[in-house]
């Protein structure tokens, strides 16, 4: 199979030692100049590559990092890959791609196999069922570098680079009731993400901010089934006492609502205003166009690949002190609209 | 860093040569049945972890394989993608991810590192640039497994994986006329793909068979850059003569289609009928809904992937004769109604 050309072909053929081939190849100072110049051409003219692995175990250094996340399907992940992967390249590191579909046992399974050393570090956004983290601290305890993005898990002490997602709860709150909304739900997909916890902390104050009551029943767990997300916002838009205003705080979401309203005959913005966290490039061209909460989501892969590759190349760096926010934006478009009501 | 418990360390604890370790670790008949379990229970209480990289060098396997793709902004490849990693995680194979933005250049780098046998196979859709195949080839014939889906390679006789191409331009080109429309432009991502060749050449049959007249000019090559394309699509729309009908072969061009139209006071699908291939998730809740010639995404890359680990677990499989073609669906939707024409 492929190219079979090693430093021990060479020495061979060279007639000389394994060591003075390897000291050749590293450029050295301790061999002749002319041996040098033999083992250089014929390494050439063989097509003689390094195997990357014969480093990566002297070393213990792969060059490959791993980036674990829920899922692709979803525009914030799929921008933030293209970002990872833009600096890994740039960095000359590979990157090996883990989706944990949202399971618990999945994510503790894939840790589990990164102490093997197939991987330098680790980028991760965790799962919407991870609660506990001792998985992640294990692998962070025994020297791994890691870094969260979007999903972080607070309890571990390193770089966490995220979006300001309470102010992103408020903003997209304050929206709603500035457009008349009274009554307004907020589709969750986690009662443990630190993401959703803080949007919906964003959502209450906004709340409270400007004297509406708090009701627990106005907050919908959805989840990754997109037949029961759909029901449960079915039931929630059936109800007398309905929403008038729907909160997504996650994209997939939105789909879903609309459909629902659809449905139930009732009028996206005239009869329930919508807004998401979303980074759907399809947002100015729905049926109305969505209002949306738009998350930095390239840049962030960016950010948090950049931190990552900080601490693999300078020991000295430390993790600890790298938390980053990046705003995020609202975009008002058709689904919030006032003038139709 | 992390975990350095090695054979190494296990053999000197217990004071027996590295050789008998190894053997007891791998269950081995020819070691005593005391000795074994004095070694299996030292690696359990130190949490011995085998290096994946010394078995790979040894064996020159890295139980890795490469997934090169254009981008994944882009439901098809993100739909794929879970696939290709829900055969990967069953198989316990690693899954390397590299981004190729459509540039040669960039697909020509990434390929030559695999000759490193940092990989043990390759799963690829190609470049819209990508016309010549040299770099594919050499890698193909230094005896890497390689297998294509979806954007192929028709010169490089290996497993390909498709949908059926020439028969989804057909569908969409006859789903048209039968609409109504007179006059349909194909917005084109690429001159030498063999997708966007077949899809044409379904179009170009379609229109023959109902003696519409093919003309040149209703082939609009878009590109990646959304403006570019934007501005494209605007002024084949701004033509005395424009289109009645519109195929976007990729299901980007659609954004840009709905805007380009809005911009110009066209109604679809009065003024204008537009389909596109595509998996948008959001197709249903588009203004108006989108009718899309569907690819079976995540079932070319769970084929692809399953062809690709025969490959790597039976030397004797013919990578060869494992062409599939899985079919595509017309889902019809508003953009191509009839009744408010």
């Amino acid at each position: 199979m492929y190219n079979n050309i090693t430093i021990k072909t060479l020495a061979k053929e060279l007639n000389v030692s394994i060591a003075t081939v390897s000291k050749a190849l590293k450029d050295r100072h301790d061999i002749g100049v002319a041996t040098k110049q033999r083992v250089v051409e014929l390494a050439h003219k063989l097509n003689y590559i390094p195997n990357p692995y014969a480093g990566g175990l002297r070393k213990r250094k792969s060059k490959t990092i791993a980036l674990v996340l829920p899922e692709v399907a979803d525009s914030f992940f799929s921008l933030a890959i293209n970002g990872i992967e833009a600096t890994a390249q740039e960095k000359e590191y590979h990157v090996l791609i883990y989706l944990t579909h949202e399971s618990f046992t999945k994510e503790q399974a894939i840790l589990k196999d990164f102490q093997s050393g197939r991987v330098d570090g680790v980028l991760m956004s965790i799962t919407s069922e991870t609660s506990t983290h001792n998985h992640i601290q294990e692998l962070y305890d025994s020297g791994m570098p890691i870094v969260f993005f979007d999903r972080v898990c607070e309890s571990i002490d390193t770089a966490k680079i995220t979006t300001d997602d309470f102010e992103g709860g408020y903003k997209a709150t304050q929206h709603l009731i500035d457009c008349g909304c009274k009554k307004i739900a907020l589709l969750s997909i986690s009662t443990s993400l630190s993401i959703s916890n803080k949007r919906m902390e964003g959502y209450k104050k906004a709340l409270d901010d400007n004297h509406i009551k708090f009701s627990p029943s106005d907050i919908v767990q959805c989840s990754n089934d997109a037949e029961k997300s759909y029901n449960s916002i079915k039931k929630l838009l059936s109800h007398r006492s309905r929403p008038d205003g729907i909160i997504a705080t996650v994209e997939k979401f939105t789909t879903n609502t609309y459909l629902a309203c659809k449905e139930l005959g009732l009028f996206i913005p005239g009869d329930v205003k919508v807004i998401s966290f979303s980074n759907l490039p399809t947002a100015p061209i729905l049926n109305p166009s969505l209002t949306t909460i738009t998350q930095p989501a390239f840049e962030m892969g960016k950010a948090a690949s950049t931190v990552l590759f900080k601490a693999l190349n300078k020991s000295s760096f430390n993790l600890k002190q790298e938390s980053i926010v990046i705003p995020s934006v609202l975009t008002v478009r058709g689904s919030t609209a006032t003038q139709t009501k």
